[in-house]
């Protein structure tokens, strides 16, 4: 039954004196992956040992330097992979793996079997220390529960110890923080730190997980504001975060997170995890450098890391994901269209040092994609985008009054189909619209000379020939026509240009004609400067005589 | 090239005495529909007026009671749209439409036209008021833009002035809000503001689009607060977000935008939009409801809603979208599979008042989901949701020792074929594994009688017959079967109970045994609560000869 009394407002912090809104990210946080934990363990079909060791060394190439490999304890298969990775030296030097446990000394003895002859690794113990969990799940008291967190530590400074040629470092989640009560997460964390002594230099970290996302994320980051001035052991830890998304606020929550205090971020790729899956560490890292931060990452090619992504977790990147989706560089709007073409040609026109181009945040260039799909074409679209489109992908440019004419013929096709139409689709409509509607009016030969300040222009076809005079050749042929055949023939739009440099450039014209009353374009494309407007002429006023041949019959 | 150095940090806004952070949402905010303009502008094949009408017919059942329709000026399907909403009176009294146009005289005047006769619309006008396209795309300064923005704001009071009939809210964005100096966007407001005089009587809205999310939310809740502090005409007017999600932050930045001040959210069913894009309104409203807040909309069939929004959007709803995506109330780690089954049971135990259940949110009952989706088992899971998932779809309750046993069969298998498996697959394995079992050790007749305080049994199968004793039957069967095998016995689980009330019911027996070191268990269901434990002993015992043979062999 759909009934907002059966929930419960999420309780504020008192932080009135916060002071993460003043603050601005400047550099990027430590990340760790958990792709291969979090990430894996929320898979319908979990990853092979082959894919994993696939996304690891994408994980590697991007520049993680610390990656939760698994759960080995739990899965034999996480356990496989952990040998596997160690056995085959695959975690290059500057590498820290990190991996899960909970605070159980079988499960605690496992994980320290698991990683015999690492180099270093984080082992990152846990325990739920939520209201929910205590009453409902654990049915302890908070004693109780910090009393399994105090004993998780010792048993990982106790098997730490038993195995010393591994550089260890130690992590603690009071895992559903965020369902904590505060003062009481604190009290677990420097109970946990006291164990480990970190200023006898052992490395710590205490991470703080949204496992559920509570709340709106300025509590959030209220929350980790307060435990940072809280925390006893506060200088002597890295803090982490570990955001999940089920209110959709994951990035915002460890973007203001880290304003509050914290160091290092956990996350995933493409936010795959639990449920609504974890912080997306690509959205986060791209908020960050298209503010010009460093994100210590490499996103130059998301269409390989898309690839890998899918494969490994058999989940499509959706099209519209933050940065990296088929369509977040598209405009399929007019108004949006043509704002984007002119902000790019004010870019490349005055070599902008800075990108700040209308309505695209980044170049897309930079994250390996293409401006192909900018600009994509459909009944919403204006005569910008058919333009842009014709420029970009068949180099031909055309006056302003005919990007209306084309797109005029463009949403019509488009509204009738009601689909996107293809580049190639404008193309063909372009050509049987304007450019080969010539026949039978092709130009075979002509003469145009001056006598005294007139023009005359002989210009013959297969069947005819048609000579006038005028102020110019256009004029002439025109005035030359409009005796032919009766009618009376103004020129609305005249443009030419050559294409390619030299005398010798082949070149168009574009033609809008009047023909009595009727409206009729065309272009033509010919070896000289002066056959191309005899022949658009010609092409213009053959579609007029077609149409008065329909309107006819 | 991936460098970040192309890019500029967002300026922040002075604003040290914000109040926003104290807040919180205690009432929905007004809603508006966008998914059939900004929506519908945004997808590879806009939506046939067919397809429009059956979301708009959605959007009406879901309770929204301001929906855009369209851009009627800029598209002839959006304009026919409009005249069937109209002329079918398809639009329910307590429901306004609106509708967008560019602040341009002929766009304005055929947007008029297409609204003859509608009983109340918002006519929403726009110009882009931003830096970029300031400089960029209109060539024009700040006074160059207000003029737009004025004249357009004239248009709309002259026309609606020639069309009394209709009742007219008149509303303004400054588009690119968010790339806007904010003293400017305040000003290029309240001149609008200026022009159409609310404090007479008319209705305005001033919508604040955060057209391409450019900062972390909590910089945009800043911009809102200052707008609606320093905007003259605020008490006039409804302040309005219309929230991109560029950033992957579009709900975080609506929520504190309303925090700081705004009374009207735009967005639109699952977040559709330009690019990555709008803000999710179904995320935001059931973020409210999980908070013990009404959130005025109908979202008690989410199933039904991703069909329509399918359908209509050609673009799948992602596995992982918050509140409605096919994996948000799924666990398949063992842990979290454990947890929920314990905070479940204890809610139903004590029917509270509230839902608290770990790890999942809201019921999902309460969206037209089924629990079926909540545990699904793979190599990640543990006995907790194997023993779940038999209970739930088979109705078999086990004891938790057979949980363990029947969990490492099932992990075992996931862990070969490293895929998802079925309830039926794993009620197949427990039945081969535990249950069909007996052959040829069935039982067809027993008899067991005390003698003094000890107690005789005499079982017989097809092919055999024993006969021993014990302190009872169970203890007296095995020292039969010791006998006549020769082999040692041990009883390490014994479970029975009944199934279903009443003398005549049906008994389950789960039974483990040590046969010379060897363990074996097996279940038994029989007519009798004698019958069952004699057949688990005896099946059990069987799996241990079977297993002697094959070590033979």
């Amino acid at each position: 039954m759909f009934d907002h009394r059966k929930y419960r407002p999420f309780p504020a912090i008192q932080l009135q004196d916060r002071t993460w809104p003043d603050k601005q990210i400047t550099t990027a946080p430590d990340w760790c992956s958990v792709d291969l934990r979090d990430g894996n363990q929320a898979l319908i079909n979990p990853m092979s040992v082959e894919k994993k060791t696939g996304l690891f060394q994408l994980l590697v190439k991007l520049g993680f330097k610390e990656i939760e490999v698994g759960f080995p304890a739990a899965s034999l298969p996480d356990y496989e992979f952990m040998r596997k990775l160690i056995d085959e030296a695959l975690i290059p030097d500057d590498v820290t793996i990190q991996v899960l446990v909970q605070a159980r000394e079988e499960l605690i003895k496992r994980t320290f079997e698991s990683l015999r002859g690492a180099k270093r690794a984080v082992v990152h113990v846990y325990n739920s220390t939520s209201t929910v969990q205590r009453e409902q799940v654990f049915g302890l008291d908070c004693d109780g529960i910090t009393a399994i967190a105090v004993q998780g530590a010792k048993w990982l400074k106790e098997y730490a110890a038993q195995h010393p040629n591994t550089e260890w470092t130690f992590q603690y989640s009071p895992e559903s923080f965020t369902g904590t009560e505060i003062d009481y997460a604190i009290e677990v964390c420097d109970a946990v730190i006291d164990v480990w002594q970190p200023q006898n230099g052992q490395q710590v970290v205490i991470n703080l997980p949204s496992t559920v996302e509570m709340s709106t994320p300025n509590i959030f980051a209220d929350q980790v504001e307060y435990f940072c001035r809280n925390l006893k052991g506060r200088q002597h830890v890295r803090i982490c975060l570990h955001t999940h998304n089920d209110r959709g606020c994951a990035v915002a929550a460890a973007e203001l997170g880290v304003m509050a205090g914290a160091d290092r971020v956990e996350g995933t790729l493409m936010g795959n995890g639990e449920r609504t899956g974890n912080m997306d560490i690509i959205t986060m890292g791209m908020n960050l450098y298209s503010q010009g931060v460093d994100p210590k990452l490499d996103f130059s090619n998301i269409p390989e890391i898309i690839a890998t992504v899918e494969h490994c977790n058999e989940l499509p990147v959706p099209a519209r994901h933050p940065w990296a989706g088929e369509l977040v560089y598209t405009a399929f709007s007019g108004s949006h269209q043509d704002a984007i073409r002119k902000s790019m040609a004010y870019h490349a026109d005055r070599q902008l040092p800075h990108w700040e181009v209308a309505y695209l945040p980044i170049d897309p260039m930079d994250i390996g994609r293409e401006y192909d799909a900018v600009v994509r074409i459909n009944s919403q679209s204006g005569k910008g985008g058919v333009a842009l489109v014709l420029e970009r992908d068949y180099n031909i440019e055309l006056p302003k009054w005919m990007h209306i004419e084309l797109s005029k013929v463009v949403q019509k096709a488009t509204e009738q189909t009601g689909q996107e139409i293809t580049p190639a689709a404008i193309k063909t409509l372009y050509d049987e619209s304007f450019v080969n509607v010539e026949q039978p009016w092709v130009v075979s030969g002509y003469n145009i000379h001056t006598d005294a300040d007139r023009v005359t222009a002989l210009v013959r076809t297969a069947d005819a020939a048609f000579e006038g005079q005028g102020a110019g050749a256009i004029e002439a042929l025109c005035a030359a026509l409009s005796k032919a055949h009766q009618c009376e023939i103004k020129v609305q739009h005249f443009d030419e240009y050559a294409l390619g440099e030299g005398t010798t450039a082949q070149a168009r014209a574009c033609v809008a004609l009047d023909v009595d009353g009727e409206h009729c374009c065309a272009v033509a494309v010919a070896s000289d400067t002066s056959a191309a407007p005899l022949q658009a002429i010609l092409s213009a006023f053959s579609r007029s005589q077609i149409s008065a041949q329909a309107a006819a019959a």
